[in-house]
């Protein structure tokens, strides 16, 4: 029995975007631990978020508009996109079923040259083993980055807030690759819808327990977009190779980028020192949005990380996110204790309803 | 019943070193056709060779001798060397066991930056998923370099060939990356040898199915190590980013690396029309010694390939070998038609000493 928090005292409501489509995507196994495990982002995930969102009566819930290929070019590859919406069917004319994971990556010493066979396509676009590909991956990622610009498109129209429930998650998605569970980069895709529609300066902030790697390269020499991630030191976490202090952005975007990269164990004192400290970098850029990469992994019981957040914690996050006294996308990312799922993520909204009600 | 050559009319005889400690490596599974596969790259691949030797009376059956670590040190990295010396105990003391597999990859986008995480150590040392790690394997990769400096070793001395019966293979290993089965590159390491002691000039052909990224990226930079390989074009097999015609060798080593990727169905003349090519490069290059990368995946019947050379092209390769008139050193790499590969193998020998004494 999963207990959620109560609709009374909200304070401000924010709208949620959510579909049903997510489960499209709906892996049995992923590479964990070094063998073949069980899938740990599954359909679940994004149901028991909805039913906590709809208990806690935090808003109403919409389905995504359909906003076509447009905002998901400004961030990803024609040809990744195009690998992407074909490849199950390859797949299938290669005889195989099932969850598909590549074979090989072009490491430094091998050259980044497009094959034509489908495991070397698969380890062209992308940079782990641990993400699987199935027949429903492509519409569970297309819809799901429609939830996140339709919820963007609430803050174009004026919203303070709103909460897009994607699933598949985004933040480790590159341009052309996908790793980390993650296709489509919703907070970017996000990101560049508001940036395209009247914001000049966004900034996102990753509070996911894993390095946002794919926000990070996309928007790493652009000083218009401010990436700030909280997030397991990567020597120690996936994705190992991204998220660094000393990565602070490229060529005009240097500066631009801010990386607290955390010791396993990190308990909230210490995140919370990191996210204040985010949140001054943040205030001092002034941007006209902030979108939040929404990843309750932090949590001390979350099965695959390593920090110990509680559940009491996060809506005391909600409401410093709040303080920053911005329009607020939050975009859903990993998150895997699933029991206490719902229960976390309403924890940061509600939070952040209570204290912009307050303020 | 598998029928092997008779040891009639062998012409020369040719020495072979094998260790059963090869068997320390016996991997259940491996990462294939996108999933998790039975493992093709088993101990029974060089105990069949043996046996086919054995009844072939090709010649001794010697152990290899302990080397030490100089020789391998010479090609591989002391960090990643140590790496694999110690991967198990860290593996075991992570709760694991079985099969360990990588995670994650410094692919372009990311950066190779050493993590201390078994996960990441495994990814930052490796380029595929497809390549069991056990707890034997370390056992297993040393004896494996140690069979291939012995049998390099009779070169110096004066022999005209010998077998190296490696077993796991090593072309696709790097100075500090594992793959494709290989942990420590046999060929290069021989190679190395034979260039610490006496040969000024040494030819690598590699002639195994998949291109041996491991043994150029080892050698590119390079003028004293020629490496030609044939090969199925990486845009359509493993390993994908090596191996294409414009791979010539980089800074002094420019002209001293010869590709011929070969389409898929590949079929004897074609096979032998670039066979021949590769031999008259390195004949014009003049090497002190020749070292054989021999894989037998071309054959027809190879499970994972597609090639279709047959059994009985293989004493012509030996004999086309033996027409280059230089001290021949044969490493075994790939293969996995069990049943055929002891024929096949022998096969090759056999015509190189065939040939060496109709010469």
């Amino acid at each position: 029995m999963v207990r959620f928090p109560r609709a009374t005292d909200l304070g401000a409501s924010m709208l949620t975007v959510y579909s049903a489509d997510h489960s499209a995507h709906h892996p049995r196994f992923e590479m964990s631990d070094g063998t073949l495990m069980a899938a740990v982002e599954i359909p679940r995930r994004a149901e028991i978020v909805r039913e906590a969102v709809a208990a806690a009566g935090l808003g109403p819930i919409v389905a995504p508009e359909p906003f076509g290929t447009a905002p998901v070019a400004r961030v990803h590859a024609a040809d990744y996109l195009d690998f992407l919406a074909n490849v199950w069917e390859r797949c299938e004319a290669a005889g195989r079923s099932g969850e598909m994971f590549p074979l090989a990556w072009p490491v430094p010493g091998l050259r980044r040259i497009r094959p034509n066979d489908i495991d070397g396509l698969l380890g062209y676009y992308s940079f782990d083993a641990g993400t699987p590909l199935t027949s429903g991956t492509w519409t569970a990622a297309r819809t799901s980055a429609d939830i996140a610009v339709t919820a963007a498109d609430r803050l174009v129209a004026g919203a303070r807030s709103a909460f897009a429930l994607c699933r598949p998650p985004g933040h480790h998605a590159g341009r052309d690759l996908y790793g980390g569970y993650c296709f489509l980069n919703n907070a970017a895709i996000a990101a560049e819808h508001l940036r395209a529609n009247g914001a000049e300066r966004v900034a996102i902030l990753d509070i996911d327990y894993h390095h946002c790697n794919g926000t990070q390269v996309i928007f790493e020499a652009r000083a218009d977009v401010f990436v700030a991630s909280l997030h397991a030191d990567p020597r120690d976490e996936y994705p190992y190779f991204s998220g660094h202090a000393d990565e602070v952005g490229v060529g005009d975007g240097e500066g631009y980028t801010a990386n607290y990269p955390l010791p396993l164990g990190t308990r909230v004192e210490a995140w919370m020192a990191a996210l204040d400290h985010a949140l001054s970098r943040i205030a001092a850029y002034a941007p006209d949005s902030l979108v939040v990469s929404l990843g309750l992994d932090t949590f001390e019981r979350d099965p695959i990380s390593k920090f110990r957040l509680k559940s009491a914690d996060y809506p005391a996050i909600g409401a410093r996110l709040a303080g920053l006294g911005r329009p607020c996308l939050f975009v859903m990312e990993g998150g895997y204790a699933i029991e206490e799922l719902g229960t976390n993520t309403v924890g940061v909204l509600t939070g952040f309803c209570s204290a912009e009600r307050g303020s």
